[in-house]
């Protein structure tokens, strides 16, 4: 069956990061390399209280075929915490409660990209964004992002040679950079895209684990028609129920309900419907505060022991928030060897390369904080300071 | 943004179903026209106990990311099923969890289908079959199928005529016909198939749900390496819970996998954990049995009362199992005419003409009976046949 596949699923390679993760499966690594929120403070009790009250007052009908819009109660909320957090005013008809947020990737794609279309992806960017969207074969243009934001010249330059649909964004602590755009930045990409026909998705899987700065301003005020919001209860709640969900005006949501319908028919309800449960019975923002506290700790920690171990000439980002930092080696050193000589000291991490749509090679590393204490983050750092040493 | 839509969501017209639907909110009327399980089943005291369970056992375990193929108890009980059930060996690696089968179908055409590739679908077809294949932008080839299966001269000619990738079979009680293929007819089909670049998908989420005759061969036994399998647990457990499963050879299902982990990285895994548990510690063939019961009774209420009520020159199909059976107007009444006429009466289906990828109007209806009880089935198709009559 070979030469019947399409020319999509043929040309996507297979995720290099599943393949790190396998190696990092033995317990005695120290591994930076996960993407996954700390599993200490997933709310346990309080779920499996929701999930009991549930099945209590709603019976069957939790179990039933439910609407493709998904939960009402859930997007209320969605709704109501844009107001509150952000003081937008968002209408509960523009939000859609996606099978993640990977899923409000793949129905953009699919509603927004024919084959050769021209798209704007972050470099470094995220992972699962480049290989959702390269399902529907676009012309990926990336544009550096760098603490502060977007290289504005190279965007300036791809939307007066190109006409890209869409302009893909992490805004804040992006995955894999840990950086943000500031507020001049997101003012000056939002003036470049005025007028034009592409669609500013600014997604924003790790906005609410803020440890340090101020909130910025969202591309939905800045550009409100030209802007989709994806959101996540992934890194908040839990991952496990795939619950995240899409903001946009209704000519697009429109397509995007019948692109929905068409790749699952509906969200899973039973977990919507716990979700809605644990939320309205528990203080989310203290939830929140706890993971902040400890994430902002570990990012300290791992920030000093940079200072402490690794040697002159490598860069780090310092972020605000989420669970990632980037490590730049100097120029001309291969973050694949340092990944080499790495394990053979027990710790990992994931090389630059799968982060840009274009490289085979990058000096570029992601270092996950979430996931680890402050000693193991320390002898980790300590190993890898040594690693780096060694290939100078 | 208008213009700047894809090709593929332009050209997908509104569900006509979702409108139909509408209309039959109002509780007064009797709908034939959803297509769900009937709530009564539903195992709520057994799925909440299931999730109180895997929360105690598992904690934060079951509420973190997991694997894209979906978690290995539940796809091993699908395996151990297919063996006792069907006596079919499936390695558990060619079982791939999906947000119900309704990804799958996704899936598949992610997988396969480049724009203007050959799709042989049934005639009438599954609508969400159509919808998923659609964004795809194949070219569609129909093939009647009756009671006993396909037309094989009809489809003998497609496959001499074109190189189809993909042909898409609803086996047993078709949705939306009620109809089953014979044993003979599939070892026809298989051989027509055979020694081509083509993959029959099997989809069966009511093969479970037999209430008279005799299971027939599968296309996975006739012509294994050609066959993928598609199977659900919406209507033997329940459907909120969007489970579903896909069964592929190794070559494909590393492309599915892929594809999958794009769509949405992985199936809600708290609802896998959850459906395993209720596997586990329940009877579910007593369950199904439970089922099966019911809407046998239901079905023949149905059929009896057709008899009683509707007027010479209607024909209907008589399923052994499922939730649907398929009625036949006299040559020429259409079918949309008798929604209209049968709304004022109170009384709901769906008529055919959606479940044909080419037709605007059609003599054919589908009618579910597993929602309604016995009394209320012998009503609504009394006030049919009185409309049917009126319309004559």
């Amino acid at each position: 069956m070979e030469n019947a596949f399409s020319d999509r699923i043929t040309d996507v390679p297979k995720s290099f990061i599943r393949e790190i993760l396998k190696v990092t499966i033995d317990s005695s690594i120290i591994s930076f390399a996960g993407g996954l929120p700390n599993r200490t403070f997933f709310p346990v009790k309080g779920l499996q209280q929701a999930a009991h009250d549930v099945f209590e007052e709603a019976g069957n009908e939790i179990l039933q075929y439910s609407n493709s819009e998904g939960y009402l109660g859930l997007r209320q909320f969605i709704a109501d915490r844009y107001r509150t957090q952000q003081g937008l005013e968002i209408p509960v008809e523009d939000i859609l409660i996606t099978t993640g947020s990977q899923q409000g990737l793949d129905l953009l794609g699919k509603t927004f990209l024919n084959e050769g279309d021209d798209l704007i992806i972050e470099e470094p960017g995220y992972l699962g964004a480049i290989q959702a969207f390269a399902m529907y074969r676009p012309r990926f243009h990336p544009v550096p992002v760098f603490e502060g934001g977007m290289d504005i010249d190279k965007l300036a330059q791809v939307l007066r040679e190109r006409q890209p649909k869409l302009l893909y964004t992490v805004t804040n602590f992006q995955n894999p950079s840990g950086i943000s755009y500031s507020d001049d930045n997101r003012r000056a990409v939002a003036e470049l895209v005025q007028g034009r026909s592409c669609l500013i998705i600014q997604d924003d899987p790790y906005g609410d684990l803020r440890f340090s700065g101020t909130p910025k301003v969202s591309f939905k005020r800045l550009l409100s028609a030209n802007t989709v919001l994806l959101g996540s209860f992934s890194k908040t709640v839990a991952p496990a129920l795939r619950l995240g969900w899409l903001v946009a005006p209704p000519p697009i949501m429109d397509k995007l309900v019948i692109a929905k319908q068409a790749a699952d028919l509906h969200t899973d309800y039973l977990a919507q419907r716990i979700l809605y449960r644990f939320l309205c019975d528990n203080d989310i923002d203290a939830h929140i505060a706890t993971i902040i506290r400890q994430y902002g700790k570990q990012k300290e920690a791992m920030i000093s022991a940079i200072k402490d171990s690794f040697p002159a000439g490598v860069q780090s980002t310092n972020p605000e928030g989420g669970m990632f930092l980037w490590v730049t080696l100097p120029e001309g050193i291969s973050s694949m060897a340092l990944f080499e000589a790495a394990i053979k000291k027990k710790v990992a991490f994931v090389p630059g390369t799968p982060f840009y749509v274009d490289r085979k090679d990058s000096n570029t590393l992601r270092l996950n904080f979430s996931c680890s204490d402050e000693p193991t983050i320390v002898e980790g750092i300590k190993r890898l300071g040594q690693s780096i040493k060694e290939l100078l």
